[in-house]
């Protein structure tokens, strides 16, 4: 295994020496998950969280009415997880599956901590991780509340243009929280 | 100054000896916020981060209507700043004020990557901090989504009962995202 686009990411937010680079290295797991694999199913415990080297993955719930809202996205250089239930330990909210054909790089809970206390730069490289994923989803919410959704929509492009060129247009809406009829008519607006 | 109360709340997560709690102690700004009064302004930078000791803060944002979104609530235990300004050095997109007679704690972005190198622990404690504002905010997202406004304000006063006595109904529905009066109809609802 060598996973060095997961030590170039963390190299971009601490510095580690090179036992240090070996010893977080043995702790990864790579694992490939195929086109439409399910990672974390809903109900279960996430005990992992994932670095994604290749393809696209999602995260998402189901609400009552049996739709599927998407909470996140990610691709190369993302971590996910669903955080509330690898913090907790309680039940997962949310199921992880791959969009494509996707590689991942797993790290248990219980090796992270180990990680903690071996390597205390990982602790830094994670608060700046958890810190960006805060500033992330806060600047949804106000998104949400504050813009309409052809703006979201047209944000979303400009932020992740990435992302628009590989998931589809349903995707992206269910990620939005609009149909993807109101998408589309926003689209044809635009174009026009 | 005594802010034993701060230091208790970090001791619930890290442990800090002498030496580095009278290092912690020392970078500590004690500040008094009457009523109203407002700790920081959209479009300034946020250039520290407050621990509530006393009273009840706000975050908002004013939309293109004028109307106030109430993004967050801080009181005895909380930190508040907008870590989007904080962490990146552009203007803050919130406002924060005081909704009571208040003490903050404030720290300087400086002065805490200072005790991010001196107590190492630090580092820890803020990334603990920042993955429950993660999982706070994630779950936001996932109830905006999910549940219907009723189930939300239930829940928000079980989550937060502390906050449900000491601000008004017109806050909460700020934080909800819905009107006063929708409230104001769930309350009539569920006490008929």
């Amino acid at each position: 295994m060598q996973p060095a686009q997961i030590l170039d990411n963390i190299q971009k937010h601490i510095s580690v020496s090179q036992p240090e680079k070996e010893l977080i290295e043995s702790l990864l797991v790579l694992q490939r998950v195929p086109k439409k694999e399910v990672l974390l199913e809903t109900g279960k415990v996430a005990t992992e969280i994932h670095f994604v080297s290749e393809g696209v993955l999602r995260a998402y719930f189901t609400d009552r009415e049996g739709d599927q809202n998407i909470v996140m996205f990610a691709m190369n250089d993302w971590w996910i997880t669903d955080m509330y239930s690898f913090s907790t330990g309680n039940p997962a909210q949310l199921t992880i599956d791959a969009l494509e054909d996707s590689v991942v790089y797993s790290l248990s809970k219980t090796n992270l901590e180990f990680l903690f206390l071996k390597v205390p730069a990982f602790e830094r490289f994670f608060r700046i991780l958890m810190q960006n994923a805060y500033v992330r989803e806060q600047s949804r919410i106000i998104q949400n509340l504050s813009m309409p959704a052809e703006e979201r929509y047209r944000q979303f492009l400009t932020k992740y243009p990435q992302f628009a060129e590989r998931i589809t247009q349903k995707q992206i809406a269910s990620y939005l929280g609009i149909t993807p009829e109101f998408l589309s008519s926003l689209r044809k607006k635009s174009n026009a």
